[in-house]
């Protein structure tokens, strides 16, 4: 992969489903966020995750940790700019901010590993493979 | 099977991540439970389910009724009824109705058909079939 | 609401979260997806739903039928196609068609009734109502 | 609140829907068995979060660090204990520990503030308060 997009701004809007009875987005619902921010920032460097997966490549988070700073709304416009921190043969470390309408809503940073079809870990393949330090 | 079990009383209780802004428990979370209700009723016959599955033999809801009656609240314990009123070779029809203290709050019907691992239909295997008259 | 739009289309690419151990979207998101239709066509025809709600005007689904054509994956793009069918002062009956590249994946009808804050059925306020007779 | 249970182990079935393409329990779902966790906990010590909410006392999760260890599947059995770490008027820290068949599977930590119906953050209150320095 000779031409790695690092970071990649995805625009979600809230969802009703998504929000709880306090009235906002569950704390819970930021992950499948990310999950979407890593799968578009594959996708802007020309990889499908669906591909992947096909040809037996998976990704699967093993650490997580996410600050909450502003509550969302059901139908808030959220901006989850994802990006690559790190990447080494063993692991991805990718960082992630969510704004509305500019403000700081919630950050998180994530490493995930990659794993074969049968939950083994196996080096990060050389298609999407780019060493970053961190 | 010679054992069927017909009708299998689940009791759920809502999560908070389950409740909508209305503060109540959303309409799609139901089929969770209808799905749920068809595990546990296919386990009191002796079944497991994921047992299935790792064998090849996946079922599909095609069709789905559902009637909602009274809004059900965080922390509320429902009990879902899961019963199956029709099975041929090609598919098996359930009923379902959530009650909350003896109350209808919620009754469904579905069919289902059963697949192989690529998504084919096949004929409802031996070992679960039991021909029920609708 | 003189300029009632009465279908729109949404277009909805499938989360990895929302895909099951088939490897397909599970049955119940459909059932966001028409949620979010639904908000969207309210939209077209200037109303936001969230406003509606901060005015104590909520609608609650009391039925709905699914059927279910094709299965659809991770990452697939599916056209939401929401159509007003019928308008009382009492109900909405919405109908859905799901498809992905023109092929029809899942259909749907659903009726809303209106409530207030407290749940308790309200007539469909002038603001949003127009005659649709079914 | 004199009898503060201080940790509480729930069991939890994980659930067909809560499981994704790689046919494993997906990460984000785990928050959402905290959070019945701590509903749970909060119950062995003689109070209902639901009534705490009904007198205008939320909790929000604002801080969340988590490790997967093991992949669970669907059908699994899990035992989720929730502890108090810490309690002082401004937040409370817990821990989480997710065992399946005595392994663990995942491990987390959060703190927690509480906030009034507005989202405005306001001391724990007397009735569920009990110092813990960490």
């Amino acid at each position: 992969m000779s031409e790695l997009v690092r970071s990649y701004p995805l625009s979600v809007r809230v969802r009703y489903a998504e929000c709880d009875p306090m009235g906002i987005l569950h704390h819970a619902k930021y992950l499948e966020f990310f999950e979407m921010g890593r799968v578009e920032l594959l996708r802007a460097s020309g990889f499908s995750y669906r591909e992947l997966e096909d040809r037996g490549v998976f990704f699967v988070v093993f650490k997580l940790n996410v600050k909450y700073h502003l509550p969302s709304r059901f139908d808030d416009e959220l901006l989850i700019t994802t990006s690559i921190e790190r990447m080494t043969r063993a692991r991805i470390d990718h960082a992630y901010r969510v704004t509305r309408d500019g403000q700081l809503a919630c950050e998180a940073a994530s490493t995930l590993a990659c794993v074969d079809g049968n939950g083994k870990i196996i080096p990060i393949p050389d298609e999407i493979f780019v060493p970053i330090p961190g």
